[in-house]
């Protein structure tokens, strides 16, 4: 295993001194529990926009803790989910008395804690809601999930979400726009080679040098297909069809309700993409493919959203979800009203993304 | 070589013609000669800052291009350097009038075709001037240069002095504060693994799963020592101690004299970093190298900066001056001034960098 780290057990509390020692003026770092949380809060009068999940994404998530997008984000291990105590301190920690959202990527640990950390911050007096992201179509279940994943749309909806609750809105329009976010949003991605999580030592899948997976997983997830390797072009269409012509996509979630003060089945629908959509056109590094393969990537995707009548209105091309040093990719696709598109605008000032202030 | 991209003759420009789709607003693009310039170019009353290299460094120097930085970037081939028909078509689309400044990283092509570009545009009436980055303390000369190789510092020379360019500095005060920001910036680096040149189609070099190389060149080139892998403080603590501990570095390059109307060769010194100077600490990923490692490598700066008494006032952490998926980093100290500070704070916007705006 070659990386540049100490032990490998003490990777994600060096890397939070790190971040710490980088960034004091737009985060703090708390530990034990861990979690990064804007050095200014909490933020009289706004609502407070909680996400975490495994490390090894990174930027995602503690790299958008700042003005404009996060209040806290929970880090666990490498890829592992973070615990109850951590979202529940870092709830307690950033709340102003507007009530938190918890922005939960759909992995089993993931939902399951930040459910616990919920009711625990209730028992505490403080309103919380979580929305779930579960935007990727590649596949049904996979080895952490039921259901689909939650990937690169997290991104967005951290960002649109977090302008959203720097403007005012309160607690409810926040949920409901996240919610937004999610079902207009969708993603899929592939992998060149595999990552190794350190405290494993060993890469978490293997790839032939002439093999791909396409719907590959932010942890290494096995995709829909193993394949011979194709073309920029071939797979940007793979990708990116897969999204386009994905159908309707209905299924039930559990969200907090309020008025009732219990946990209840939500139905969530995705519509379909069609053409005359207005999109934001996401092209991820998986965090060892070059910029210079995102633009040929970008590129393509680009004409077969012209193709397919999908207006891009905004992008965003880098690394922002990644899966540690994997080499490969991941497109999404958001459909943008009014709404979404100022919201995305709106400045933000966070180690992962910056611009307006 | 597993790489996005389609034919490996046309990986640079497609890359353009996708980087020209993503940020229309930032940048256009000319073809044949390629180069990468600014939407709003030219400037009215400004001096133009050009740069440019060989591709594969991504986001320098394409992705610097913009508002408050760079104001072209010619894009060779993948470690190759561009040919001077790029700069001078570049200066002459940019040139508002008030003339040109080329930030020349020392490699000896890059040099040469640089001067060149020079003397044309000069017969064709616009004043140039050309400044050289040299500030990689690993070797003295290296398979593409006489003398220390240009590195880190470019990335920080060209955001200082297009910042000064920005807020109006004549030609002559923007040259010499680039010459001013060479001297003051060391850097080195070091690699875990090497890059794949996409028409080579085969590793630039190998290393053993348990070797790393320190004071490894962005194009590859052998460094100080081939070593056995060492924690991430160690590698931290060579790297930053061969900056900090480097002496008064002289040697003579060659610049253009305006009064004389020729080449003159100017002694440039660098004086080494003492106890009490303020700094701008860079760590930066070789390209494949994930944040959280960067995050620990800063962790061990910040506190071998504090032990030696050098003061870090400013700091940029991540992928800004890559080896395509080179998986290691490099670590640039620059001595700062007040006047520094200021125009490192102004605002930028470009793809690769950005703030403020």
């Amino acid at each position: 295993m070659k990386k540049l780290i100490n032990k490998p057990e003490d990777v994600v509390k060096e890397e939070l001194e790190g971040v710490a020692l980088a960034y004091p003026d737009l985060v703090k770092v708390h530990f034990d529990p861990d979690f990064v949380y804007r050095a200014d809060a909490p933020v009289k009068g706004k609502v407070a926009v909680i996400s975490g999940g495994g490390s090894g994404h990174e930027p995602m998530h503690g790299g958008f803790v700042g003005v404009g997008m996060l209040d806290a984000a929970c880090p666990g291990q490498v890829f592992t989910s973070p615990t109850p105590d951590q979202m529940l301190e870092a709830a307690k920690t950033v709340n102003s008395g507007a009530g938190v959202l918890y922005i939960v990527k759909n992995y089993t640990g993931d939902v399951m804690n930040f459910e616990m950390a919920a009711d625990l911050a209730r028992t505490e007096g403080i309103r919380v809601l979580n929305i779930l992201i579960d935007d990727d179509v590649a596949v049904q279940d996979s080895l952490y999930t039921a259901g689909r994943r939650g990937v690169g749309t997290t991104v967005l909806a951290e960002k649109i979400v977090g302008a959203a609750a720097e403007k005012g809105y309160d607690l409810k329009k926040v949920a409901d726009l996240c919610r937004k976010v999610n079902i207009n949003g969708r993603s899929m991605g592939m992998a060149l080679t595999p990552c190794t999580v350190p405290m494993a030592g060993k890469p978490t899948f293997e790839l032939a040098e002439d093999e791909m997976e396409i719907g590959i997983g932010i942890h290494g997830e096995p995709g829909r297909k193993r394949m011979k390797l194709k073309t920029a072009d071939e797979i940007t269409e793979m990708l990116a069809l897969s999204i386009i012509e994905d159908s309707t996509y209905t299924r039930t979630v559990r969200e907090w309700d309020e008025d009732k003060g219990e946990w209840v089945d939500v139905t969530l629908v995705d519509p379909p993409f069609k053409a005359g959509d207005q999109v934001l056109a996401f092209v991820n590094s998986m965090g060892g493919t070059p910029d210079i393969e995102l633009a040929i990537i970008y590129r393509k995707l680009h004409e077969i959203c012209e193709k397919k009548g999908l207006k891009i209105v905004r992008n965003l091309v880098g690394r922002y979800i990644t899966s540690l040093e994997m080499q490969g990719c991941s497109i999404t696709l958001l459909k943008m009203d009014d709404e979404m598109i100022e919201l995305w605008d709106a400045p933000v000032k966070t180690p992962g993304l910056r611009w307006g202030i």
